[in-house]
């Protein structure tokens, strides 16, 4: 289920634009629009929740489905000497949109977290 | 199945010392003898496994399992207002050890990744 008001579930849906290197039945993935590493990709479930704390079965499971598939996705868009994923959740990690998203960072050496 | 020469894998095992905040069958969660922020703990599968990119089933179920307890975790030490998950895979993220791992850090604002 998607929500009309999300940004994210707006892109999944095409009425706002992205650069898309991915997707299927299950999550999309596409270029964040301000990049904090050479690469740097947003996977999403194509299923509105904001956060961890709130999947139920069906949620965790298209979170297995993402973490199984994401090493392919990153390899193949520039992070073949690895990645970093990183899951804001809630106000102290700076969570900005709450449609629960996981960046995917590489393409170059990064810096110590 | 635990690697007798692993760091985690001891530490599962009991043989390396560590300040344990969670343990059930299937992960082991405990404090970063490196604090990146005020809470900064290490969660990992009771499984020896390096790379998202090896997991089978199995271990992906162990990772859907970690992410549905992650929340309550970190809320019971000191993640209230939210908190960050990161994971590095391979020498571009900086991965020190090679058996798959989460960091969680929270108990602050953290500041921009």
């Amino acid at each position: 289920m998607l929500d009309g008001k999300c940004i994210f579930c707006r892109i999944i849906k095409g009425e706002i634009p992205s650069s898309k290197v991915y997707e299927d039945d299950k999550m999309y993935v596409f270029k964040d629009i301000e990049p904090k590493a050479k690469v740097h990709l947003l996977a999403v479930p194509k299923t509105h929740f904001k956060l961890l704390e709130e999947m139920g079965e069906t949620e965790a499971d298209i979170l297995k489905y993402m973490l199984l598939k994401i090493p392919s996705i990153a390899k193949a868009n520039g992070c073949e000497n690895g990645y970093r994923l990183l899951i804001n959740q809630g106000d102290d990690a700076g969570q900005t949109v709450y449609h629960l998203h996981i960046h995917i960072l590489g393409g170059e050496k990064l810096s110590d977290f």
